[in-house]
Order: structure tokens, then C-alpha cells, then sequence
């Protein structure tokens, strides 16, 4: 048997017959015509904002956009700059802002240049996001018309802002900021000031170079009583550059990505603002130093105030989801035109016919599509909500849990793709020319800011163990458990032998689907008496949710992976060819993220041993029957080769 | 429910109340005195070459070797140049290389410092690697006496080598390497040449800059025969470090890592080297241009000049492990200091006391611990192999399977691990100076070198196919299939129910090495079914092996993790309150393993519902548990604080 398992051993015998002399990479083969609509797939993950993805596309394909290797951290951040000058120029920072303000009105049309900037350097996105999204965007929904007149300069640059949230001291938990904005009764205003070194403001996109102005998150006190998080504008620097009196400027300095972005830290010692400060839509304070607010609950007062957040984390997700799409366009290309090894006699194999590489691949491609419609779903939806301004209810609490699910598993799966696209490559990934070491370092901090992406998923959970206690209140938690056993036993017994007679009749995308919905409910429900067993057993409500906050975690996976399927599942085909693609990519997706959690679906009785095999073999079955298509699901993407730039795809 | 859930919204309202104004970061805690002999577990960690380590580290320790950030490629590699200087200046290069040519004759102790260099710069240690290593150990062992003298001055830097075997076209096929090394009867030399633009060396540390001579991996070609891939002294560049006549160099330029390390490409046209540049221990040609070889089989004759990577797996595997030894002692230690949110009244809660943090951590510090004892393992086993310097048998082609695998799988985990700890460190974890990002950068391309893991995984199931093949001689598979499950079934049912009952009489460290060796035998099995199967359906073993190798892959997985665990279980442990932490370590990992698993687990009889369910509350609960220990499990690494630099971690 040693001899004959081949590849490996066999080229070494026969080189001794034959020399091999012909290349083995290829030029990039010809993909040839798709058996589907192909310009319908381009359309189709276009969306709404086509023309929007085609500005943004033809600037960074422009011969100054083009990506800098081995450039020092202030070269690379004075190129970010000049970058987003352009776009700033090009009308594209004002898309978002509405139309009195000197904007285009269109918040969809922002968010998918946000999403599309993913495909290009993510040190630009992060300060368009900074600039447009965080510090204009902040100024406008916080402030009142008195600070509108700082946005329309902002379009322009004029001035470049920050968003000073963070503090060394407290990143994820926001409502622990220590800043102090101290009313002074004498003059009406505030004063700004840092208590302790850990109260300093810390990674501030913009703050250690470009940003004059800061949107300062602080604790309002007035007199002995403290109001909680308030935003307010600080300047931070002369117009010389200089920090504004009071204001000390400390630098970041090297990260593990996104060097192009002068991220710093700001420490204010009693810095004086007038009362013109505050942003003051939710929260102001008379001429009496009267403080008053339309929302009375402080704590809804707060959570209305980080409601700036979510068309961030939205967008965010669909940044990363375009970095996903680049690193799988570069590795499934490479893959078609890369042999490696003869497995039989002739020219040595591409690496897409190596099943192994096809289940590497594959399954995160499906992934990626069902990411990508469920983030413009998503963006449609943050738009429905935002032309609703007043709407502070129940819909605009459920969306905030799924963006901040949609952000968490968005972003952790394009890190898992971008890492495997790099090792797909072998050497030639490591290439800093083929992109995929920048992206994944850039994209890496997507899981930490924006908020983190194990926080963000805890949050979703309580969302959704908020809804699910509303809407089952009749229930008890057995008796609910029993209806929910009984739905899923059945289930299991009667729809499962469907999963994985792919062939004749493949699998229903809606057995796929029932499976990612059941495994949600379930988890959900068995959460919920985890905590009930614990506030019972006498703990408070937070104590119980913190000792299950892994299983919360997993809840809050099973609950975006179901939102995730079900958003791609609506998305609107016409081409029954192009349909019945996108119907094998989605059942991809699902039974993917099935696989990986066999062992919950069998434990809880959803799968049965056969249903589990079943499910394994449909994986890789539906891998192979993708792999021909590949080339033509990666192209319809669309990015032009400047954008994509890794010669090894070109 | 909706403001009960804690802790996110629980401090935002009192807020009101009071404002917080102590640090969040408290400085290192003092982790007291471990409940075990630090000391004892200290030695055993350093295992017999405490003193190389010792030495490593302090030299790392040096003001001169401190890290630099935002540094331009070329600066780096000049730094990295000096370091190693500094290294071969303390002998540390030549410890591995044998008495009789100025070496210290200690292989052992070569591999150790080797495997210490990868707590400080991982280009330092690949620079160290390919001069001391690879140059080195290629001539001394491809070569014969009149190639010693080389040795004796590379030790000394004098001259600068470089490893040219990867091709552009070719790197995990080593047998397809397209440059010929012809034979010129008129001068009994050689002539080396690249014969099309993809057969160029490509990605060959030392050779975009600082080699000055290259052991060439080519065809030799004798008249119309050839002969197969043999190994040649080629100078690149001349004394004044310009290109060799007929030798093209091209830089690899910037990477996603290891930039102090210069990759570059070789292009020979027609070079000519004397007939004493072939290294000619397993082959020579004498003065009449007649081929010889001791080995007879052109196979065995390709994988033993191949046998020089071997020491190159083992010393990458325990480089990789001491990169996630600092990632963990950093997170670890900064899960100790920083808080963050109140779960209950008073200060916030450290990070190592959230479940799902330490359920991030701990098991990954298990699986490191595991690692690290294997390592040592291999690296011992490999000193006794080369002793033993005839043996080509049996017990080195075992081994070399093994070192595939484990430098397949401990490479994967400590790239999982660094992404994690980056990740639990948040904001911090993504500044250049907490090293965390560098360390996942550099280490990105252990997968890759020295052999791509998927392929080597591959070489480790074919290498256990033909162990299993020939023990298994007289077993026909049904026989043995229906033998394995007997034995599996009475495990499940009778030794099962120990899992879980932690307390009274925690998992038994023997149950958790069952339930891997079950895994490993039975994947084993199966995976030699499948082939048996597709054989008879009249493909052959080649594209059979093809065909199932993803499941090849799974089971190099579970044989390496058992490999892992059993040689954690077999370090020796005097101090009994040592040995229980140790056996609580040890049975983490291996439950970890088991619950990443647990869907196969379960389709394959080996675990019940109830069985699976124990294994993972078994792995909170030793989180749990563990979780006091940490510091001291960290520290006990000894990564001096110089040379681990994170602030965050001192
Ligand atoms: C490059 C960069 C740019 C940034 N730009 C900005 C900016 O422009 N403006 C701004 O305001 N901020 C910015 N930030 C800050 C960013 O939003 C924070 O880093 C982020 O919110 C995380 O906070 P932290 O770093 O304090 O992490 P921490 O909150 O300390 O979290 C550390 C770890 O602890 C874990 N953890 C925390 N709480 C819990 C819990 N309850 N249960 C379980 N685990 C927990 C987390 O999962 C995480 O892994 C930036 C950060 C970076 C790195
Ligand atoms: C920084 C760096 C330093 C290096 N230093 C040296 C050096 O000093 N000397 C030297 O000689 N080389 C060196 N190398 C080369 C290195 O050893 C090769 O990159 C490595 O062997 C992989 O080869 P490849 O790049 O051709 O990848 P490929 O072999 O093309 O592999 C690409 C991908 O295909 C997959 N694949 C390949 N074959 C199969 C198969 N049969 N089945 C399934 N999947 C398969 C692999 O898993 C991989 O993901 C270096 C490389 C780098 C990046």
C-alpha cells in the first residue's frame, strides 16, 4: 500500500522517465458562458443602490487609489486623507444627510457606499465611517438646528470630526464613562474634564492627527446630581493643528491593521465649552439651568443616545461582508487557475477539483451570499425605520438585537473566510500584493468595534429573551417546551429523510430552513429556563444571565444564522436557472452552519444519527455540484480588477 | 424582563446616582501563591534544556533586542541580521550541529532554543531557522566531508545560506520542481538552470538579500535520463553581494508577516557549479559521469533527501506553541486586570470571572499545555532517531507522520488562539505594542511552510493507512469494523456516566484518552473502508484517497489529538497537588476536543445524548476551576517580561 496512495509519491517516480517542463499556473481559464442569467445575479446583488456601488467602484479603480506596500504609518495616513477627500469631493460623504442639511437624503444609498468602500482599503472605509457615518451623523441626529451649520461644513471636511466614546477604562460598557461635563451656572456652559488617566478618550478615529472637533460622550453633572451619558462639541484643536488649550493629544501609534486611520487618545483638563455644547435633541437645559428631557426614563434616555450606533453596526457588517466577497473572489480564482499534484496521468490538478478545497471554499461562498442579502435587507430596513423618525418602539427594539447580531456573526465569519482564503492561496497568500494578510488585519477589529462582538451577541439575547417572554406569557415554560418537543420530534421523524437525497429531489431549502428556525426557538426556549432556574434558585435576573452567558452567545448565533437564511430565502429571482443556483447556495449555507453544530441538533433530538450523516454528505455533495459555477458566483460580485488588485486573480 | 437582564443596562441607571471614579484597571493582581509547587511545574515545562532556555531568553532580553513598531521593511531586516549575529555569537546556532565540525554536538538543546525563539520575533526565529536549519542542516546532512568546511563558517554567518526548494509553480508537490541540474560530462560539473518563468525559487528566506550561497533543489539530468530531485551548492552572489553571474534575484517584497525575514526569488540561466556542488551522501556521480546510489529505490531516495524537513516540522510545531504560550500569558493576564461591567453591587467584574471568557481561554490554555508537553515528546524522540543515524526503517516513517500532523494541527491551534486572546483583549489586544496582532501575522504563515497543513495532514493519514494496513493484515475490515464497535458500545455504556461527575470523582483522565483513541481507531477504520471501497468500484488508490480527503484530514485531526493528549499523559508529575491540576488540564483539553466533536461523537455511537450533554457542562465546569489557576498556569511558561513587552500583560 505505501507506494500507491499517490499524489505524493507519484511524480517522484515518474520524474524519473519525464521531465516536467510546462507551466503550472495557468493564465486565468476562461469561465466561460454561466448556465444561468448572469447579468440577472449582478443586478440581483446590486440591489437598490447599483449606481451608488458604481461610483464607488470607478473612484477606487482611479490610478492614485491604488494599494501602498511597506508605506510608513504617516504616508499611509496622509494617503487615507487625500482618499477621502475624493470621495468627499465626489458627493458621496453627503448621501446619507438629509437634503436640508445639504445632503442627498438617500441613507440607503450611504450605507451601500459604506459596504462597497469593504472592497477597497478599510483604513478609508473606517474614516468615511468616522467622518459621515459617526461624527456627522452624531451631529445631526443628537444636535438641533444650532449645529447644523457644522454639518454642512462636515461634508466638506470642514471641519474633520471625531467620535470620542470610548475611554481607556470602559469600551464595552459605555454607561461606566468617566468624563465629567460639569454645568457651570455662572456662564451656562460645561466643563470637560478627564478625572483619572483611565477616563481618557481612547482609540479615537482621527483624534491623534486630523479631527478638530470631537462629539465628547460624558457624565452631565449639575450640582450634586448626575444626568448620565450626554454627547457634546469639543473642539480639540487650534486651526493650526496645535491641541486646544486644556487638551492633551496622545497617538495610538502602530495597530494590527488599519494603520491608515490616526487613532488617539484625548485627555481634557477642565476644558470650558459654551452651552451651545450639548447636543441637545433628547436632553437640553434652559437659560434657568433647568435640565429636561422628552424621554423621562434615564435609562431609555441613554440607549435613545446610542441609537447613533446601529446604522453603524449595519454597515459595519456589510463592509466586512465585502472584504469576504474579495478574499473569496481572489482564492476561488486562484483556485481554478492553480494545479498542484497529478492524481491521474496528465496535467497535475487544479485545486478546485480537490474535493478538500471545494469544502474549504465552498460552503463560506454560500455564507457570504446569504450575508450579503441579509445585510441589504437589513439596510432597507434601518432606512424604513429612520424616515420613521419619531419611532422610538417596539420595531426599532427588535432591529437594534438583530444589527447587533448581523454585526457579531457577520464579521467573525468574514475573519474565518478571509484566514481561510489566505491559507487556500499556500505561499502566494502570504503575498502582501495579493491583499488577503492587509484585509484580514484590517477586517479583524471589526469584531471589536462598533462593539464587541461577544457583547453584541449577549445583547441580542436579551432582546430576544425580552420578545420571546412577551409573546409566550400564556405559556409556561414547560408546557411550551412540551409544544416545542413535539413540533421538533415530528419534524425529525417525518421531514428529515428529504435532507440529503440530493439527486432526484434535493434538498427542500425549507427543511434546511425549518432546521436553522427550529434550532433557534429551541435555544432560545432552553435559555430562558436556564435563567428562570436560576432567578428561582434565587439569583438576580443579571447574575443568572451572566453565568449563561455562553449559552446566550449560542442562542444569539442560531437566532442571526435562521435571520441570515430566511433574509437570502426572500430575495427576488425571476431566472429559474439563476433561482435554482441560488436555491443550492442557500441550502449550502444552511446545512453548513447545520454541520458545524451536529452535535446540538443531535443532543436536542432535531437530527437522528442518518439525518446527521445526511447532512455531512449533502455539504460536500453540494460543494461539488457549485464548484463549475464558482468562477461566475465570485465574478457576479463585480469588483473591477484595480479594486481587487492581487495579481494571482487577475 | 426588559431592564432586569443586567449588566448592560444596570449601571446606565446608576449612573444617576453616583458618578464612578475609580480606574477600571486596576494594576496586575498579585496572583498569590499557587496551591501547587510553581517550582516543580516550572522544571517540567522547561523540560531537560532548561539552561538553552534560559540563555535564549536572556539574550531576548537585551535592551538591543527590544521590538520595534512601525519600522520600513528594509530596517527591519537589517535589525533581524544583527539579532542573529548575536545569536551564532553565543553559540546558540550551533548547538544542533555535531562536535566533529565546531557544533556542541546537542540537537535536543538546538530545538529547544529554536522552539524559546518564538516567544520574542518570529522573523528572528525564521531567519535563525533557515541559516541553522535548513542551510546548515542540509549540507551537513545531504553532504559528505569535502562539504563540512561549509558548515564550520555558516555557523559563524560566513557564509549567509539559503534553502531553494519551493518553485513558483511548484511547493507542496517538492517532486514537480522544474529546475534542472544538468550533468556536463567534459567537466564532470553541473549546470543549473531554470527552464520557464514558474520553475523559479520563489519565497526563499535569505535570498532577496543576505545569502550569498543557496542549496538547489533540482532534476538531475544525466544525458536523457533523469535521476529526480537532488540537492546542489549554488552561490547566488558574489563577495561584493551582487548577483552570481547567470542569477537573476528578485525580492518577495512586503508580506502579511515575518517582513524582517528577506523572501526572494532565484532565476539560474545555464550557472555552472563544479562536480563537488552536488551534496552527495545518498548519491554521487564519479569521475566517469556513473550515477550511484545507496538507495536503490528512486522513491525512498526522494523521501530521504526530503527527511531533512523533519526537524524543520518539529522545531515550527514548538515555535508555533510558544507563540500561543505569550498570546495566553497576555490575555490571561489582562483577564485578571481589566473589568468590565457590574454583574452585582460594588466594583466591575473582572474579565476572567465571565463564563464565556473563560470558556474563550482556558481551554486553549489546556490545549497549549498539551502541545507543549508533545513537543517536547517530539523533539525527543527526533535526538534519538538521529542518534540512531542508519535507521530509515519503520520507526522514522512513523515519526515523520506524526511531525506532520503535529505541525499541522498544533500550527492551526495556535492560530486559533492568538486570534482569540486578540480578540479577549479588545481594543488593547489590537495595538502593535501588545504584540498580539505581529505574533498572528507572522505565525499566519506556520501553516503554510515547511509544508502546507492540509497536505501534510494527508501525509500523516496515508502514513497511519499503511501502519493500519499492516497490523491489520489478518483482519478482514468487517471483522475489524464489527471488533471496534463491540468495544466502542461496552465503552459508551458502561464508562460514560463518569463524564460530567465532576466533584465527588471527577472525569477520569483515562475515560477523556479513551474516548480520543476510539476516535482516532474508528476514523481510521472508516476512512480505510471508504478507500477499500472506491478500490473495488475501480478507481485507483490515488483518486480513491482523493476522493475522501477531507476525511483523511479528520483523521490526522483525531490521531494527532490523541498523539497530543497521550504525551501530556505521560510527563512526569511527583507533586501530587501539581498532578491534579495537571490531570484537570490535561482532561480539559481532551473534553474540549471531544465537545468540538461531539456531532461525530454522536453519530458514530461513541457518546449518548446524555453522555455529549456531560462532556459539555464537564468543560465549563473545569473552566470554572481552573480559572484561579491561570496566572500561575501562564507564568509558569517563565516568559520574561522583556521579551513578552505587552503592557497590557506586566
Ligand atoms: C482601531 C480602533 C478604532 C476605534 N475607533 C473608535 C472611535 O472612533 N470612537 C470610539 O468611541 N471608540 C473607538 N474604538 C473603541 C472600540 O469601540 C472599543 O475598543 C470596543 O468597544 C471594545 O471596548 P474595549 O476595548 O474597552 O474592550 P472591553 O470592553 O474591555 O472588552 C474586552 C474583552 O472582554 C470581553 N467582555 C467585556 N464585557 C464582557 C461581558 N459582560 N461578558 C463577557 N465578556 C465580556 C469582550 O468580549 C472582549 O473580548 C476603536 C477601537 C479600535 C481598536
Ligand atoms: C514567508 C515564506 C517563507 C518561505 N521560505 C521558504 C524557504 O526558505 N525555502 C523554500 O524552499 N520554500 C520556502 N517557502 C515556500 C513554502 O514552503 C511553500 O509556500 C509551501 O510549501 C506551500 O507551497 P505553495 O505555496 O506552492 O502552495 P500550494 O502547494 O500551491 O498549495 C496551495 C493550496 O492548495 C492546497 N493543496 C495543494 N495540494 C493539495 C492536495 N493534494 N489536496 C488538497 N489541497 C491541496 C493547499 O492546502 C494550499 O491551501 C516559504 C514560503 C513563505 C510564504
Amino acid at each position: 500500500m505505501e507506494e500507491s496512495f499517490g499524489p505524493f509519491e507519484a511524480s517522484a517516480t515518474s520524474a524519473l522517465v519525464a521531465l516536467p517542463t510546462e507551466s503550472t499556473i495557468a493564465p486565468l481559464p476562461d469561465p466561460g458562458r454561466p448556465e444561468f442569467d448572469g447579468k440577472a445575479l449582478r443586478a440581483l446583488l446590486n440591489g437598490p443602490h447599483g449606481d451608488v456601488k458604481d461610483k464607488v467602484w470607478s473612484i477606487c479603480s482611479r490610478p492614485e487609489f491604488a494599494y501602498q506596500y511597506d508605506i510608513s504609518i504617516s504616508d499611509y495616513r496622509r494617503q487615507v486623507l487625500g482618499w477621502l477627500q475624493a470621495l468627499a469631493d465626489e458627493g458621496l460623504g453627503a448621501l446619507g444627510t438629509p437634503a436640508e442639511l445639504a445632503g442627498a437624503g438617500d441613507p440607503g444609498g450611504f450605507l451601500a457606499a459604506f459596504g462597497t468602500l469593504g472592497h477597497h482599503d478599510l483604513s478609508l472605509l473606517t474614516k468615511f465611517g468616522v467622518q459621515f457615518g459617526l461624527f456627522v451623523g452624531a451631529v445631526q441626529r443628537l444636535g438641533t438646528a444650532k449645529h447644523h451649520d457644522l454639518v454642512t461644513g462636515a461634508l466638506q471636511l470642514d471641519p474633520l470630526g471625531c467620535f470620542a466614546m470610548t475611554e481607556t477604562g470602559h469600551g464595552s460598557n459605555v454607561a461606566g464613562l468617566e468624563t465629567t461635563a460639569t454645568y457651570i451656572p455662572s456662564t451656562g456652559g460645561y466643563e470637560i474634564h478627564t478625572p483619572n488617566p483611565l477616563a481618557r478618550k481612547d482609540y479615537i478615529g482621527g483624534a491623534a492627527e486630523h479631527a478638530t472637533v470631537a462629539v465628547v460622550f460624558a457624565q452631565l453633572r449639575m450640582g450634586d446630581l448626575g444626568h448620565g451619558i450626554h454627547a457634546f462639541l469639543v473642539p480639540i484643536r487650534t486651526e493650526h493643528g496645535e491641541p486646544a488649550s486644556g487638551v492633551a493629544i496622545g497617538d495610538d501609534g502602530a495597530k494590527a491593521g488599519l494603520n491608515g486611520v490616526d487613532n488617539g487618545h484625548l485627555t481634557f483638563d477642565r476644558v470650558r465649552v459654551d452651552g451651545e455644547a450639548l447636543l441637545n435633541r433628547f436632553a437640553s437645559v434652559d437659560g434657568e439651568g433647568r435640565y429636561s428631557s422628552d424621554i423621562t426614563s434615564p435609562n431609555r434616555r441613554f440607549f435613545t443616545t446610542l441609537g447613533t450606533l446601529v446604522g453603524g453596526r449595519v454597515s459595519v457588517a456589510s463592509g466586512a461582508v465585502s472584504v469576504a466577497e474579495s478574499a473569496l473572489t481572489i482564492a476561488l480564482r486562484y483556485a481554478t487557475r492553480r494545479r498542484q499534484f497529478q492524481t491521474t496521468p496528465g496535467p497535475e490538478t487544479s485545486l478546485i477539483d480537490y474535493p478538500s478545497h471545494r469544502q474549504r471554499l465552498l460552503p463560506r461562498l454560500a455564507a457570504t451570499y446569504a450575508y450579503h442579502f441579509a445585510c441589504a435587507e437589513a439596510v432597507a430596513e434601518y432606512v424604513g425605520l429612520e424616515s420613521d423618525a419619531g419611532d422610538t418602539g417596539e420595531a426599532r427594539r427588535v432591529f437594534e438585537g438583530r444589527a447587533a447580531g448581523l454585526k457579531a456573526f457577520a464579521t467573525w465569519h468574514t475573519m474565518d473566510t478571509v484566514q481561510e482564503c489566505r491559507e487556500a492561496c499556500g505561499g502566494q497568500g502570504y503575498m502582501a500584493i495579493n491583499r488577503l494578510g492587509s484585509m484580514r488585519d484590517d477586517v479583524d477589529v471589526f469584531t471589536t468595534f462598533e462593539g464587541d462582538n461577544t457583547v453584541l451577541a449577549q445583547l441580542l439575547a436579551k432582546s430576544l429573551l425580552t420578545e420571546h417572554h412577551s409573546s409566550f406569557e400564556d405559556l409556561t415554560p414547560g408546557r411550551l417546551l412540551r409544544y416545542l418537543r413535539d413540533r421538533v420530534s415530528s419534524f425529525a421523524t417525518t421531514n428529515l429523510p428529504v435532507i440529503g437525497s440530493v439527486g432526484g429531489d434535493r434538498t427542500d431549502p425549507e427543511v434546511a430552513g425549518l432546521l436553522l428556525d427550529r434550532r433557534r426557538d429551541l435555544s432560545l426556549e432552553k435559555l430562558a429556563q436556564r435563567i428562570q432556574r436560576r432567578v428561582t434558585d434565587g439569583r438576580d435576573a443579571s447574575e443568572a444571565f451572566t453565568e449563561v452567558q455562553s449559552h446566550a452567545v449560542e442562542t444569539a448565533r442560531a437566532a442571526t444564522e435562521a435571520y441570515v437564511y430566511a433574509a437570502m430565502r426572500r430575495a427576488n429571482v425571476d431566472d429559474p436557472a439563476l433561482s435554482e443556483i441560488l436555491d443550492d447556495v442557500s441550502v449550502l449555507y444552511a446545512l453548513w452552519r447545520v454541520e458545524e453544530d451536529l452535535g446540538w441538533f443531535l443532543t436536542h433530538g432535531l437530527l437522528t444519527a442518518g439525518g446527521a450523516k445526511a447532512v455531512r454528505s449533502s455539504v460536500a455533495t453540494l460543494c461539488d455540484e457549485l464548484a463549475p459555477h464558482a468562477r461566475h458566483l465570485v465574478d457576479a460580485f463585480g469588483i473591477p480588477d484595480e479594486v481587487l488588485a492581487a495579481p494571482i486573480a487577475l
